[in-house]
């Protein structure tokens, strides 16, 4: 069914103020809480019965623009690019800041280049951004924002970046501890899953930055494996590891080593005796598949103290350092 | 490492003003492009450099007030709560609707009266709104929209809905569609996982309804069945369904069917021939478990339908029907 096409019937604080027989400086006094402005109790109740009977809402960006701050909190991130535990952190973090009064939007991750993504955050003119991917933020990027009067840029990566509230999380210490492992566990000819989707190089590049460190350190060698995250894909590339005789793989995460491992099993190849399989991300997934499988887990800094830090930037400009994300090891029976 | 403590140099139109030597206005006719404004073109030219160069980047929020319209569309949505083949349909809608110029943000979810929700997405004053769960849109809260002067007021529902334009979706045809093939498989005592997760149980609820409704025309029993997503959970709802002697456990979606089939296997309830299990959302991961997992797949109208149609009720008010969502049993080895 399809709405009429006749004009909605638009509500405006003008609307508020004719029919409460005020001023509009009257109805954007009362409902802004503006301080310091003398409006009586008795116009106060008027003004916002009428607002509520005629179902004016303020419009956010009006009082921002009025107010000379805006309480949005625009976090980049593709939802389908990212994995359940990062985001119930996102949710978390959604959440923690909506408690200090922040409304918080995703704003799909598309374009490439920091910079032009970073004018388009900063055409929202936000209280904050928080970039939660590698490579996602610059310095450049951070100027523009900050000339837009983004007060809080913050962003989780691999080191400190100039003008940015950095919290560090290296993701190719994940890469570096999977080998660390596989290496542990006798293994010394070793694949490493790069998924073909989009969106997922960001975290898969410097994930097999990190196993190739480690394969140096340790006289051992890596093998990129490109794979989709489909069946007939998993099972080719079963094959392919069978004749290139891999003895471990590092899958990139969970899902795609869940889905490997299974193709390893209908192709006669034992996990872990002919080859080891490690996930990343901790999933509940890799406690579904059997044999169950060896993942890195990951440990953000708290979604409470990254909206406080969120917020102590947004009023005084500068916050107390977060945590280092860290990263360990969980063996199960895959490796 | 923090940023530092002082006032950010934040850019606003008057600095490129002062500094291209015209007015605030010029500056606007040129970076809005004003239809029928007189600009010379070495004006232009001088204004676009000069911003440029400061890094001045236009306010969306103020340009939508002078314009009278937004590009901003919101889409509710909880990235946790929902499954990749859902998500990557959103990550399309994105795309779609950024290709025809529209900035989409998403909002969590959390505001469980629909008409409160709607008032702190009419503070953003968009375009358009689409959610895209059941119970999430009511007449009430498309008003809500509709006097914020949103444009296009786009639902997902089981039923149409006054004043929205609502393409129909009906999640209990999914309980229904996998209680009648468990019944095709000759079972008669039927489990329905409700997940204990936050925010599922918008999905949940008319699913078991769906349920219940085949299995009262079948003539067979419904047991509701609460699980957490983890392996212990998981383990004893497993142990449970065995003492209740179920022959057929439909587990809400891929998930968590996963979760329990698995925790069947551990406990030695053999997968279908003791208990049959259907998923739902048809999820890449059914294929990754053994016995590879019975799903119900859903069709949703593409992405470039949807995009084409909020585009359409922006500029026209009203638009063509989108197709109704449907759904298929993808029968595997687990029923």
């Amino acid at each position: 069914m399809s709405t009429e096409p006749s004009t909605p019937p638009q509500v405006t604080s003008a609307d508020v103020a004719r029919a409460a027989g005020v001023s509009r400086a009257t109805v954007s006094f009362v409902l802004n809480d503006t301080p310091g402005a003398r409006v009586s109790e008795a116009t106060r109740t008027r003004v916002l019965a009428v607002a509520k009977e005629l179902g004016y809402v303020p419009h956010a960006a009006a009082r921002s623009l009025r107010a000379g701050r805006s309480d949005l909190v625009v976090v980049p991130v593709s939802v389908s690019a990212i994995g359940r535990l990062f985001s119930e952190w996102v949710d978390e973090v959604e959440t923690a800041l909506g408690r200090r009064g922040y409304t918080v939007v995703l704003h799909g991750d598309r374009t490439s280049d920091p910079v032009a993504a970073a004018q388009v955050w900063a055409q929202l003119r936000p209280a904050a951004v928080i970039t939660v991917n590698d490579s996602r933020m610059t310095a450049e990027a951070a100027k523009v924002l900050e000339r837009a009067g983004v007060r809080a840029v913050v962003a989780g990566a691999a080191a400190p970046v100039e003008g940015v509230f950095t919290f560090v999380g290296d993701q190719s210490e994940i890469g570096a501890a999977a080998v660390g492992h596989l290496v542990e566990r006798g293994r010394s000819r070793i694949g490493v899953v790069m998924p073909a989707e989009r969106g997922l190089s960001a975290f898969a590049q410097p994930r097999l930055v990190g196993a190739q460190r480690a394969a140096d350190e340790h006289g051992v060698t890596i093998t990129p494996l490109p794979m989709r995250y489909t069946d007939d894909a998993a099972s080719a590339l079963a094959l392919l590891c069978r004749e290139l005789e891999l003895d471990g793989v590092f899958g990139y995460n969970d899902e795609y080593a869940a889905l490997l491992s299974a193709a390893f099993g209908d192709h006669g190849v034992a996990v872990p005796q002919d080859i080891a399989v490690v996930g990343a991300d901790d999933l509940v997934l890799g406690q579904v598949v059997r044999p169950r499988l060896t993942s890195i887990r990951f440990h953000l800094p708290s979604a409470d103290l990254l909206a406080e830090a969120v917020d102590r930037l947004v009023h005084d400009g500068t916050a107390p350092d977060l945590p280092r994300v860290w990263f360990e090891v969980v063996a199960r029976q895959s490796s």
